[in-house]
């Protein structure tokens, strides 16, 4: 066995991968997707041409956007059988804890279950259903039917209606589309490692997925937007949200939304994309009180703290504003960055190696039965 | 952000986490569990004593021994719901697939879910259930009926009961308990491994070992039981299994059931009390030829690649012989294994710092769409 190195608690620093996906080059302030501004993908593309990006390396011409368009519209209905596994939840079940389930029983549907020549189709069937399943569980859980995916929308618009139940405006549509952009890969995040990590044993693809979404359910993770929406939405106004983030700061407790292991002193670029957003939504849909609100807990932040927002801090008024319950704000989260992390564990299989570290005993020794 | 290290593919050699737990020490060719060798343990105590050890770092007097196993009873019967919910998944679904699917589920039952003061009793719960999901999730893709617990049994006599329907006699419930002692805890595996960096985020039980069911469905960690009792009945002479072992090597495949990432070139521990287990077992059973047939794998592999027998090729025939399914070895050594799993999990909570590494971007740069 190799020498061992010092313990970095969180491995915080420590290279655990190589990958030609994404890179967060902190210095230059860019998210690198496969040598492509991720901010200025977001600006002139659409998701669906990420999905091409990230798992081929090239941007598509308009003929495979449709292609594409295509395969994942036929992909999308869910079985009955999975339907009504899925209404057998306890209805109290947490939205990520059922999109997991979800997930984990798809498995079972698929004939070629981890045969790696398949992998591509597989991931497109993924991408397909995983937003129909983070829909559809959670109409369930509320005891309310399932919308079927509408076949004359586009990926992102059809998503959003199967969401809130309305069919969205251009604008809406396209502000949604840009949030699963930003969301949908952002190099090594604990579930995107989690997911390698798992893959590295080859299990399948369903599985990386499931220990992902166990991983973003955590509140030191994906759980940070419906976090701020429940600030934002219970300081209520500019100064009533400004003194709750004053309390909370008294009480030594962590703010959500603000500050980033990787960027730390930076303003995340995504969160920027969504404060234009926000504000284009906010003007249409007269709730400039909510930008104000949440302009004035950036200024705070960064006064008492020296902490800038990331993207959770931005997206959640954005989802709120197109009508989202905020129970699914994270369960989204993982849909947009499903692509993200398939993209990952297919890099993971091309050049494998088992995760398998070491540990620092610090217990006991020499002890008898 | 500190500086990064280099880059060690699977983290190999690298410290991810100080632990209390276990260790293995491969110069003093001991796995300490504590502070105590598991191998002594597994010969002087059972199952139920590596609970309370595991979770509390000192073994249970004859009292709390008998408390334990009470609360395992009283919380083993699932919900009717749970058990309608298992029988919808597709009949073709992995038996790993379904415990997954099971335990995912399982989190919408937890009323405290997530609660850390509720930790102690979630993961007896979870220790008490998993054995029934294991069985009761296999009969169901059956379509046989699922076994109910059988209170007058002890917990590993009643899950090796389950899993065959057949109450077994005392060696052979010793022999399994054994078994799952040698498999309840390993340092850092990749299933381990994955559940504290789920764990990390603050993400909760179920999640963790969701994620480590899938890390240990792999065929280069958990699968690899299975695969050796196939390879067996494939050779099925001594001269059968020489001769396939053999053919394995010419054609450069990895044969199951040797060599370990960390003990590398020596004798697996656990190993060598499975032998012991086996050869009991194939006395009374008159089946010495098995044994047989894996003495002369093991002599082979020694003098063709010099590698040894890691656990898995020990315990698979152990379980042949009880009785049991092939298809339900890594489920029962998931099963074991939970309890490992949740002392990790639980010790991350203690001191928690966000797994979140970096990579090497090897990709392009400076394009634009």
């Amino acid at each position: 066995m190799d020498k061992t190195t010092t313990f970095q608690p969180g491995l915080n620093g420590v290279i655990a991968a190589e990958t030609k996906l994404s890179y967060l080059d902190v210095e230059a302030e860019e998210i690198v997707i496969r040598g492509y501004d991720l901010i200025e993908l977001a600006e002139k593309r659409q998701y669906i041409d990420l999905i091409q990006l990230l798992l081929k390396g090239r941007l598509p011409d308009g003929a495979e956007q449709q292609e594409l368009e295509e395969t994942l519209k036929l992909e999308a209905p869910l079985s009955d059988s999975l339907v009504q596994l899925l209404a057998k939840l306890p209805k109290d079940t947490h939205p990520m804890d059922a999109l997991r389930t979800g997930i984990s029983a798809l498995a079972g549907y698929d004939k070629n279950l981890g045969e790696r020549k398949n992998l591509e189709q597989t991931i497109l069937r993924l991408l397909a259903k995983i937003p129909v399943i983070t829909a559809g569980s959670y109409h369930l859980l509320q005891e309310k039917s399932i919308l079927e995916p509408d076949p004359d929308l586009s990926y992102s618009a059809n998503f959003l209606y199967m969401l809130t139940g309305r069919v969205p405006d251009e604008q809406e549509a396209s502000i949604f589309d840009q949030s699963l952009m930003v969301y949908s890969e952002h190099e090594m995040p604990n579930s995107t490692f989690t997911a390698r990590v798992i893959a590295s044993t080859n299990s399948d693809l369903y599985g990386a997925l499931t220990g992902a979404v166990a991983s973003l359910k955590g509140n030191l993770h994906g759980g940070a937007n419906e976090a701020v929406m429940h600030m934002l939405l219970e300081g209520r106004s500019v100064e009533g949200f400004r003194q709750l983030l004053l309390e909370k700061l008294a009480r030594k407790e962590k703010v959500m939304g603000f500050g980033h292991r990787v960027y730390m002193r930076k303003m995340d670029p995504r969160a920027s994309l969504m404060k234009e957003a926000l504000r284009k939504l906010a003007a249409v849909k007269n709730r400039e009180d909510l930008l104000e609100c949440c302009e004035a807990g950036e200024e705070l932040m960064k006064e008492e703290k020296g902490l800038y927002p990331n993207l959770d801090y931005y997206a959640a008024p954005v989802y709120y504003l197109l009508g989202i319950p905020i129970d699914l704000y994270t369960p989204i989260f993982f849909s947009a960055r499903t692509l993200g992390i398939c993209a990952h564990v297919a890099e993971q299989y091309t050049d494998n190696k088992l995760f398998r570290p070491r540990v620092h005993y610090t217990g006991p020794r020499g002890l008898h039965p």
